[in-house]
Parts: structure tokens; C-alpha cells; sequence
């Protein structure tokens, strides 16, 4: 059985993180540590793990982490990189659900999170934790910057059509969406109930964090210089991520080899699924389960191919990608324990 | 492995089927019925199911039924009783998740059907597929009359002080609220989106199918005439229901003995999880498990005890109660296929 | 020109008192308060009222209120009794929308808000501003305690009957829903999108604040000791509350009689629609409209009558109730800028 | 008086006209025709209208349209057709909500909507009713084309740049996101409830009937061919429309310029409300309104220009602007009976 723990489980990542880790067959739930919530039974804060979980948050200094084989954070940006080095040392594998990890260049890191990265030194050696571009290398990591929700979908999305040199890439417009509870689980006035339902806004569309660490990887697929409008939206939904992406196309092909191209790239990818040519994907077909859904499209068969990829924020886009990449570092298999149909209705 | 059928699976019944059933280790899916959507890729109508359910829809004279060894029907009131007697006589168990033999008086359905009833002289052997009050008779069951979504919620909140002759039989009210999956998977104007979103109303105050099969099995655990005042009320969430349950009490009793009365009752039961005195049960907290959760008031120190009740009502208020129910008919553990953990958030 | 200020002005309650006063032909908008907000244009935080208001909040201390001709206090509980008597002796007239001034005991003030009364000299003054009780005390009156959203619908259900002597006032009972808006726009975990959406629960059963108002005005009218169980339950909507309330029939009393004497009762009220005997109102028939709607049931002719009541809770529950008051308090037609049809869809 | 008829008062684009229709000092309500509802009291089926509307529905040839001054066509596309020719020699004006007029080309229209035009003799002659495009020309029609939901976004939003010959004409971007009363009040499975809550989902990428209207439009201010990618997205809302404009500058133009093109364009625009640059706006602060709301967003500062814009899809996007062009059409101000604010929350 795996040792597991979680850091920082009151929020909404870490209650999904406990859906799916209680109900891992290699799994042994072993530290939860909430600093504010100590000694409450995990059950008393999340009902619907009642007759799940069993155990009891702690505080972070009560909890002998290094019990555990691997650690989730499930914190603000900032958190796992004061503890990480520690941890690994101790022979703790680390799976940093924030954006620790997610930028090779520390001064990039501190221009867009304000404060300065902790331990630059491993920043090298930290894996992108994206299994259908990095597969082998989580195999092998001990660290691992699992993505974030939006890129996953960006990157799934142009990764195919950048990586086979059809597209322009310094065209790339990503008009995305998002369920409330990629907000968190924390009091702000604007995710209440009362503001956020029956309403739809974009947000940060000067600019948001998740472009560069998604500009950064689509940047090794492209010898041309990425350039990305992204522009994020909240949609009054509680789960669920739809992404529509723009790309223009540089060289002649046919809708029949587009497909092709996606089908083939991700034949082995048990995630990933990708839909007939002309779909319209929906946010509930991921509701509670990991896969993500794309379809390719090409208005008036021009020269602009728009794709359209959902996932369900919380799962493919958080926690189970994080759990995904958890079997592939200690050799289960890569669909283990989320084998979760969609919920719908 | 169990070979199961389900007839009419395009609804919002059938789709929760396919998603327990497809995921059940000891059910093999058969065959699907729908006469309207024949040779239809049951994926193709819900995507949820791409790459779990590989079977297409087939209409109901084509499907040869009595290959399975246990029908689920999840059709409308009227169609199992049709063919129930061929197929039992055939060998094939059924379940019915309509309404057509919950009611041991033909004429009772008559009166609330607007049909006469097809095959009387199988009311007797109909079993009410609630395993909390009819576990062994179940068990030897070969037609299951599962439980309307309310009558379970009503039946579980009200049957241990009924049963312990604690409240007064007469005096009985039932405030039901449901989720809008409870109207199923059809076309009418009252259940569009733009009619049931931001809104509350209740419906069929003055009368409602689920009363008479309630008060018949409460009458079961009543030496008193059962009266109960039911007002269902249509809520703005896709599942879950709440019963709000008033009873008055008849004897002295304090509030601790009431809650040791409904923990001893349940104490065997896997799927009742009587919360803490007091309690306030949401329910999200059953979105998409099995699991019903009830807890008491008793508002102040008075003679009326309060009894909230939640549960999803596709699960234990429909499908899940199925499967529940074949579990204990084919030997399986009584929460084989039914581990889920609610969806939160 | 009646010159109206605002006290809190940034919660929901005063963003409905804007919208509705900045329409109404004989109200000048003279002051906003908001301590934190102190010097942003209202419409910066509101949106919608771009265009329509053209004031700033301004903090307590520097806004000089007493060149008001009436105050509006949309604050929590225990600022208006604080400024209350200074205002009156300058002359300006006091409408709460909080609870200061509904309870004529100051003990049982203190005991449901934990907090002394700071004018009790003031209570037997006070007028509780519900025009269909109190129409010809609101008119001279100079301190206005608005009711509570809830006891508006379950003052306005019962009212009729009990005050015909009809109903056993001992064994009432109120099942209550209100939308998300209620609770008020503050920062906290339970209203948040993600946690009240697609959910359904009750709250406060044990005993909730507006108990004691509903039942202090009932007794008015019953000479027999009034007992009400009152259950509150949180709605994912964001306007709108329902109230069923079941009562118990002693005289024998024909539907007929029960509908002429809603009808009787409220006939010159302009903003309570009886419907039709057996109707089922939906909260959105009043989303942003001062209707209050009711219509009468009786279940299977027995001696329970069940009253269905709605209105949307920051307007006849709130808000829009007080500027009825307002209109009553200085002249106007009751109706003067109260005229809005509900928005629907 | 304005004498006003609605045909096909029944929908949701119906049922708005009627609440601002009645509210409006100068217009008396003359008919409303409904072939399946003949007889039924308006407000029997939109109780919103209890008090407010006492019309009933009549059928068509029982309704003396020709004593209207003017007939609103809440219809299908091809019912204004068949009977404006005969309304408009009788003397009465026309505004058709549907597409019936929008094309100037018969050939475009019959490709798009599938039928032949029933006159096309009249399609010169009938006004696009965008009053900040064609102001004058509306004042002297007598056959208004009410614009569609998204085109009236995304012409407001494109026309200034356009016009100002500062943008490439041929890589024009609509990702746009509409309510779901945008479907209309009719029944299919897609906006059931449980269909559309708490999803998120495009439709009709690969072609949709808004696009050649809005192309047409577009290219009488451009003297390059306009083509434009139109996404339209379903959000779970009842109303409310977001269109995400992406435009590519091909002039050197700063920031501030563009922000005072935008503001000098709509300056004269009483219901075109020019935010700060930068500013996110939100749906619901233009619901029940007939305000649409938008700002200017330049990602990176570098040469794409987003524009966000808002409004209500059933008032600035279909009812709303139909009483405005009325206005202009009859001689009153263009804001009367359209001076509501939007509801918030």
C-alpha cells in the first residue's frame, strides 16, 4: 500500500482528493493536516465522505509526514516549496497541486505569484506532471508540478496541431471557461451564490497566471515564438471546464488528416478521448471523472481550426490528474481508482 | 455473472442504470430496449458512457429478453405488467422501477393509474423492493415493485417511531422537495431550463401518486389509520431530494431515546446514515451514492419530532435501490456496484 | 421631494432600496453610508445602477443624515437602535430593515439577538411595518420596524384564518424556503456558488430569529396560546422564498368559505394576489415585484388547510416592503414606485 | 395610444413584450394571438402578468389585426412573411422579430432558413432595427427587422473599429455565450433542466443562422471582405449574452485612442453603456434591462483587441430593442418604457 498524505485538505482539491484516494485499492490514507480545522474529523467538515474517511485533520507540525510515501499539497502558491526540499530529502515524493513547480525560471515564477521562488535549485528536476506529453519522465520523478486546470486544456488542445508544425503559432487564442469551484473554497464576495449564479463574466483578461506556464510548454513543441491570447471566463456551473481554442492553419490539409492527427496522438492515452469530427463536447460528460473530451472543428472549412475540449476542473484538471500521476510514479496502473463514470444528470 | 437487461434505457432511470450496471463486477450487460432509438450507440445518446458502455439501443421485439436472467424496467407505469407474466414464466426475474406493482390493491392502482391493472393475480408475489423493511423477503423475491423516489424517503423517516407506536398515526405530514431529475428525461415546457431555474414551487398539492404506496406500507406498522398530509415541492438542483417529516409524539420520550431508537433500527442497514441529533443533512452530500441521511429535532423540547431526510433521488430513490435490491436476490454483497462516494462539491 | 437616506448601503437590501428609489418619482436620493466603502461612486460596486445613481457611499461620520426627511437602515442587527433616538429627536423618520424594533420586549430582544437593547423606551412606539395589519399605525408613524422575509409570508398565510377563529393556534406549522439572497452579501463558505448550488438543505431548526416576531404578532390575533414550528430551508435560487404552512381546521368550513375570506381579507390590498382555490404560485411569478402570492389547499378534504405562499424576499420581504411603508408614512399612493412586473422568464 | 398587437404571444420574446408593453404610458395592448391558447387569459399562463395584463389570447383569424397600429411578430421565422404584405397595404406597421427581413439577399435567406421567401418584393424596403446603426432610417419605416440576439452584440461591438477602418477585416472572432431562454419556450430534450444546469457546452460551430445577418451588416462599413468565426456557447442561466470579440489592429492606435473612438461613437447612445477600459462586465448587470454594456481589453499591449460586451438577450437582444425601435418608429423618446434596471442580485 502507498502511504499517503495530504497538505491543505479543507478546500475543494483536497475533499476530491479524498473522493478518489479512499476509494484507491493501493492506497493508505495516512496524514491529513489542516493548520485551522486540527483534530476535526475529516467526515464533520465533508458529510459525503461519512463512512469514508475515518480520519481526523492535524495541524501540519503534529503530523509525522515523512510516514507517508508521497505528499499532495493541496495549498496556496507558496506552500510546498518551504517544505519540498525537506521532505525529499527525508524520501518523501512530493505532488505539488499549486504552481511551485510549474516554471523552470525562477524569476518568472516571481514576477506573476509576488514572492520569490524558495528552492530554485529544484526547479530543474521537477516534472511537469502532464502524462500524455511527459509520460515517462513521472515514471521516474520524485517531484512533480501537477498543471494547471486551464493549461491542461490549452495544452491538449494545440499540442497535436503545434507538435506536427500545421498551425501558426503566434496566432493562438484559448476563450475558456470555468466552473465556480475552481475558485476554491474560500469566502470571497464574488463566487457567493447570490453573485455568481444566473451571471456570466470573463475575468483577468489582461492577463492571468495560467498563460505562462502554458505558453512555456507549448513552447517546446514550436521552433516559431508562442504567442497566446488567453481569456478566462466563470460560468455558473460548480464543475467543469470547457476550453475553445483558435488556431490558424499553415499548411494545406484535409479535416480527414486533422482527426487523423489527434486520434493517432492520443490513441494510448485512457484519458483522453477524442470525439467524432464536428461534436460539441459537454461539461457534464466529465462530471466527476478524469477523461477529457475534445472535438475538432473548421468553420466554413477555412483556414481556422477551432477545438473544443472539456474536462471536469477538479478532476483532469486537479486532483486526478494528480492521483494519474501518482500510478505512474509508483508503477500502478495509469487508470487505477479513477475509473469514475460521468454523473449525469 | 449476472445477465441483465433494461428496458426503455433513455431515460434518466436508465442512464444511472447503465452508469451502476456498467461498473457492477458482477453484471454483464445484455441488452438495452428502446423502441425509438433502435440501433442507436447507447454512447452516442449519453456521452458520459463513451468507453464504458459498448451496447446499442435495440427495440423491444428485436431484443430477445429472455437471455437475461433479471429485467430492470425503467419505462413508464403500465409497460412491465404487460410482460412481466411472459418473463417470469420464462425465468427471467423482474424489477420495476414504475409503479405497477407497488400497490397490492388493483384497484387502488386503478384509481391512481387510470389503467386497469394487466395482471392482478401477481400483486401477491410482488415484493417492495425496500430491503430496510422487506431485507428477506426480497431476498427470495422474483418480481421487485422498487419503491417510488418520496414513499422511500417518507417510509425510512417515518417507520421506527411508527413501528415503536411513538406518534400519533393520524396527524402525519410529509414537506417533500425533489430535484427536477425526478421529472424525467421528457420534453414539457414546466422542466426547461428557463422555467425551473431560479424558482420553488410546489406541485400536486391536493394530491400525488406516491401517497396512496406510503400510507399502505405505513399502514403495515400502524394499528392506528394512517393519515398523512404529502406535499411534494419542485426544487432548482438536476438530483436530490429532502423530505421534511412532522410527526407528534404520543409518548414521553426523551431525545436521546429517539435518536438510539433510529441508530439501533439502522444499525445493519449500509446505505441509512442517521447523522447526529440535531443534524442538518444536505443533500449534496448523496449526489450520486447510494446513501440516505437522516437526522431529528425536536423543535423546542415539544411534542413534534422533526425528521430530515435526504437522499439522491436517481440512486437510492430509483436505480440505486435497484441494484440494491438484485444484489440481494442474486447472492451479491448487499453494496456490490454501490461504493460510491457522493460528488461534493 | 422626500430626501432619503440609506444606512448600509452595500449589502442587498440597499442595492434593492437603490434600485428602487432611484426610480420613484418623489424620492431624492440624498445619502449613502458604507464605513468601508467610504467615497466610491455607488454604481463602481453596482453595476447595474450605472446610469441610475450617481451618489457615493460616504462613511457614517461624515455624512450629515439628519438633512434626511427618512432614514432607510439596511444594517445587521443593533446599528439602527444606536442611532435611533438622536434621529427621531432631529426630526427624521426611521425605517429598519433589521430587527431592532420588532419585538416589543427588550428581554426577548436580547435573548434571540444577545445583545441589550439600547433605546427600550423607544419599543412601544414603534410600528411594525406590515401595511396589511397595520396600515392606519405605518401612516403616522415615525419609526418603522420592518418584518422579517420569513414572518411576512407566514403573518400574511395564517393571519386570515386565525383571526376568524378557524384554526387550532397551537399546532401551526411552517415549512419555509427562501433563495440564497437571504443570507445576505457577506463572505462565508455556505452561501458560496459551489456549496448552495445543486443542493438542497435545511438550517436553524432548533429555532431560528424570526420565530419569536411571527408568533409575538400572531398572538395579536388569537386568544388561544399561539405555537408555531417554524423549519427553514436555504434554496439554490437567488430571489424568491415559499412558505407552506399547514394548519388545522376546528370549525367546519367550506373551501368556498376559506377562499371568500382570503379574498374578503386582502381585497384592498394592492400587493397580495389570492389565486384560485387549488393553485400552485411559483416564486419567480414575483421575481423583483412587491406580489405577495397565496392560494389555499385542502388535502383530501380533511381538516388540515395548507396555505402556499410567495414573494420575493428582498422586495415584499424586504426592501420593497419598506418603501410601501415609506409611501404610507408621507402621502403617497402605496403603490408609488412599487410597480414592477416580475421578471419572468 | 399606440394601438399594439403581438402575434404569437406565448414564447418568451412574447411574454417580455408584454411586460414592457404594458408599462409603457403610450401604448394600449390590443391583441395577442396564440392559435393553441385561443380564449386563455394572458395571465393564466404567465402569472407574472396577474394584475398587470387582462387580455386573453385569441386566434389569429378571430384577432381584427388591422385595427393595430403597429403588430409585433413573436414568431417563427416565416410567419411575418406570409402576413406582412396585406398588414402593411392595410396601413399597419410591422416588426418582426424573426429573420423573415434581415437578409436583403432572398437567396441567402432561403439557403439559411430553408424556405423561399414569401415576399421579396418587400426586402429593400425593410429597416435592420438597430437604432445605433440606423436611427434615421428607422424613424420613417414602416417594416422593422428586429436584429438577432448575438448579431446586435456583435455588430455593436465590431462597428466602431470597423468604421474606423483600424482592424482586419477578414480574421474577425466571435466566441459568444448565450442564457438558455435564448431557445425559447418550447420543448425539446437539450434545455430541459436537467439537461443545460450546471453545463456548459458550444453548439452550431461548424455554421449558425446569426453569422450571414451579421456579415451582412458588417460589410457596410468595410471595403475589405469581412469573415468572421462565430462560436456560440450555451451558459446555465436563464438570461443573459456575453459576446468575446477578438479583433487584429492594423494600425498603430494607442489604448486611450481606441477607448474614445468607443465612447464618441456611442456618446449619443442612450442604451450603450462604453465601461472603462479594462473592466470585466457582467451579465447581470443588464438583466431585465435594456442596456448592453462593454469595454475594450488589449492583452500584452499587443496588436489583438478584445471586446467584451453584454446584455440581455430577451431586451437589448429582442424585446427591448423592438420597443425602442417603436419609439423611434411613433415620435416618443427612444427610453420610454425602457428605463428599467437591471436586477442585482
Amino acid at each position: 500500500m502507498i502511504k499517503v498524505g495530504i497538505v491543505g485538505g479543507t478546500g475543494y482539491t483536497g475533499v476530491e482528493l479524498l473522493r478518489l484516494l479512499s476509494g484507491h485499492p493501493h492506497v493508505q490514507l495516512t496524514a491529513i493536516t489542516s493548520r485551522k480545522e486540527d483534530g476535526l474529523p475529516v467526515a464533520d467538515l465533508f458529510p459525503s465522505l461519512r463512512g469514508k474517511v475515518n480520519l481526523a485533520f492535524s495541524a501540519p507540525d503534529k503530523a509525522d509526514l515523512t510516514r507517508c510515501d508521497v505528499l499532495f499539497f493541496a495549498t496556496p502558491h507558496g506552500v510546498a516549496m518551504e517544505q519540498a526540499p525537506a521532505l525529499l530529502a527525508a524520501g518523501v515524493m512530493v505532488i505539488d497541486l499549486a504552481a511551485d513547480f510549474r516554471l523552470k525560471n525562477p524569476a518568472t515564477f516571481e514576477q506573476w505569484y509576488k514572492m520569490p521562488h524558495a528552492c530554485p535549485e529544484l526547479l530543474p528536476e521537477a516534472v511537469y506532471g502532464l502524462p500524455e506529453l511527459n509520460r515517462e519522465a513521472i515514471r521516474s520523478a520524485r517531484l512533480i508540478a501537477n498543471p494547471g486546470c486551464y493549461p491542461t486544456t490549452m495544452l491538449l488542445g494545440f499540442y497535436p496541431l503545434l507538435n506536427a508544425n500545421l498551425i501558426d503559432a503566434g496566432t493562438l487564442i484559448a476563450d475558456a471557461k470555468t466552473g465556480v469551484s475552481g475558485a476554491g473554497r474560500k469566502t470571497e464576495i464574488a463566487t457567493l451564490f447570490a453573485e455568481a449564479s444566473d451571471n456570466f463574466k470573463a475575468y483577468g483578461v489582461s492577463g492571468h497566471r495560467h498563460a505562462p506556464e502554458t505558453v512555456a510548454q507549448l513552447q517546446r513543441f514550436s521552433s516559431q515564438p508562442v504567442s497566446l491570447i488567453f481569456t478566462p471566463h466563470l460560468v455558473p456551473m460548480i464543475r467543469g471546464m470547457h476550453a475553445t481554442l483558435y488556431a490558424r492553419l499553415t499548411s494545406d490539409v484535409t479535416n480527414e488528416q486533422l482527426q487523423a492527427l489527434f486520434e493517432e496522438q492520443y490513441k494510448d492515452a485512457p484519458f483522453i478521448d477524442v470525439m467524432p469530427f464536428g461534436a460539441h463536447p459537454e461539461t457534464r460528460s466529465t462530471r466527476g471523472s478524469n477523461m477529457l473530451r475534445l472535438a475538432l472543428h473548421r468553420p466554413g472549412n477555412g483556414d481556422t481550426v477551432v477545438i473544443l475540449v472539456v474536462q471536469d476542473n477538479l478532476m483532469k484538471g486537479a486532483a486526478g490528474q494528480a492521483v494519474q500521476c501518482m500510478n505512474l510514479m509508483f508503477g500502478c496502473p495509469e487508470t487505477e481508482g479513477l475509473q469514475h463514470t460521468a454523473l449525469l444528470p
